[in-house]
């Protein structure tokens, strides 16, 4: 029942390699030929199956792209630069959505069965021998705002989470603030944890400042707002150091419910940078993550590692930068 | 060198079919027997390729998932649904990203090409012939948000947009507003056209209630920022219906930073009731789309087209409702 690229070439009157080239993403092919060829196809309903072809060549061009929070906003900034930035090398992402695991073994039958080329896992959460079953499993893998590792077991793709953490104290302790606090996102994330351990080795090289910390279930708005609420019902502190941006737009909110004003009352700095943080009526003070250039190092490294699946695993880091808007105070 | 299914059942010292049960979702197999069967795959590093028998099935079982907004928060929504509905009948999400381009071709042949089994398009600005495209290229297809219509060309799943343009008007004027707005999304959007006709004609049954109209450029924080503050540099009404949440949220910021104070000065009702229009910091009096089941129709409908491919076109179209919070000045 399929058409044939013989028969196209049959019915546009040009060679079988000239169809070929005209369906080959790179090939040359006049645009005069090009059409014809798709004048051809389109009349006989001819379209090339990268499918079938990926038996022979090995290759689908599919990447799978992991996820585990689709209640981030930004992880929509995220989908978009590895949709566009796979897609303009013609490749193709196959989304999973993991939102209520952290097992890879069902993932990494499902991309096989998919023969997928690759696997971005794109996820500051998910432990970093996640990543490394898809490796052991054979599936070429980048994780992206994956842990800082000086000998990596796969690529890795993301920010030095210990210096965010400290940059952030840094930043605290700079705008006058004395007792502050780390409100971070859930403990068992590597995160969590490296951000924690930064903020703190910053606190204990400042004495006169004192800090206390706690976790929220999630980076999600709702934890967030829970956790802030809870927190300024005791003894606050002056300011927090909230995981990221999403929990920080949670804090800020349970900060206005209970009848305080930030940055008057309560100082918040978030951490992402993320285009919500950016609008007006959020106007949040941040550690900007390099999410566009995490994400085009780790299409990169994929490509890579698609010519070459045992080149050495590597780590690359971004650095982030502190963007001054209005929930902290001004610096004294 | 790729492992077979026989050598697995060897290994495992089952019966091929038994291999084959283990391997297909639903299929009934004995706890004692999957754990022998993987095993055996384990160790031999077997893993079925669904894309090897689609050659012989016809099937891949990829469902092209198509969008073109990346800055609407809406669709991170959207994508989680989807990808986990998906998932839950065996099927995956090829995600699709649009976003500067509005013709079908390119993005019919990228489909194509992988060979899927059917493609949602899950967009309300994409012009009613983007879907039907895939239908005359003979893929199945379903436009979720899409424009309702007594004679649909493709399953069609979303809301009657007139009917929640006049009920957004209605609410307006219940709320004792006399001078009304309709500021909507981009003009060439069938949503929007649609939202404007009905919201039109309900002001058009009351005398004594005027109303004007303005488009954004986007359903963007940005576009319903900028258009707000146009606005307010003018003569501005005394309460808006904003195209979206997304403008609504870009709106309210507007109104902030005019100097103004909503409910007080400027009434905000938006549409789509967004996880973010219930964050207690945006607290977005808006019209509820019912996203969770349209999504779940639009897969359901899909389903049921890979079956039977024939199947006469539907519309299906859910009702709204107004859900009140803090952006609307009380009932008189």
């Amino acid at each position: 029942m399929a058409v044939t690229l013989k028969e196209v070439a049959e019915r546009a009157g040009v060679s079988r390699s000239a169809v070929s080239r005209t369906f080959t993403e790179g090939a040359s092919v006049s645009e005069k030929m090009r059409r014809k060829v798709e004048k051809a196809a389109k009349e006989l309903g001819y379209s090339p199956n990268a499918l079938a072809s990926s038996l022979t060549t090995g290759r689908t061009k599919l990447i799978g792209l992991v996820s585990n929070n689709f209640h981030n906003p930004i992880f929509l900034e995220v989908f978009d630069l590895f949709t566009r930035g796979l897609q303009d090398r013609g490749l193709r992402p196959l989304l999973v959505n993991l939102s209520d695991e952290s097992q890879p073994e069902q993932s990494i039958r499902m991309l096989q069965q998919y023969s997928v080329d690759g696997v971005v896992v794109a996820s500051s959460t998910l432990p970093p021998d996640f990543a490394s079953a898809f490796r052991d499993a054979g599936v070429p893998v980048v994780h992206a705002f994956g842990r800082y590792s000086s000998s990596p077991c796969v690529h890795v793709v993301g920010i030095d989470n210990k210096a965010a953490g400290q940059m952030a104290a840094r930043t605290l302790i700079e705008h006058g603030y004395t007792d502050i606090g780390f409100m971070g996102g859930p403990q068992s994330a590597t995160s969590t944890q490296d951000r924690y351990t930064g903020f703190m080795s910053e606190v204990a090289a400042h004495s006169g400042v004192k800090a206390s910390c706690s976790f929220a279930s999630a980076y999600s708005f709702n934890a967030g707002r829970r956790e802030m609420l809870r927190l300024l019902k005791g003894r606050a502190a002056q300011a927090y150091f909230c995981g990221d941006d999403v929990l920080s737009i949670g804090a800020l909110s349970a900060v206005a419910d209970s009848g305080f004003s930030c940055p008057k009352d309560v100082g918040i700095i978030g951490l992402n940078d993320m285009e919500m943080a950016r609008w007006e009526n959020i106007n949040l003070t941040t550690i900007h993550q390099p999410i566009r250039e995490i994400v085009s190092s780790s299409i990169e490294l994929m490509v890579g590692l698609l010519a070459e699946p045992d080149r050495r695993p590597e780590t690359r880091i971004y650095s982030c930068s502190v963007v001054e808007r209005g929930t902290l105070r001004p610096m004294p």
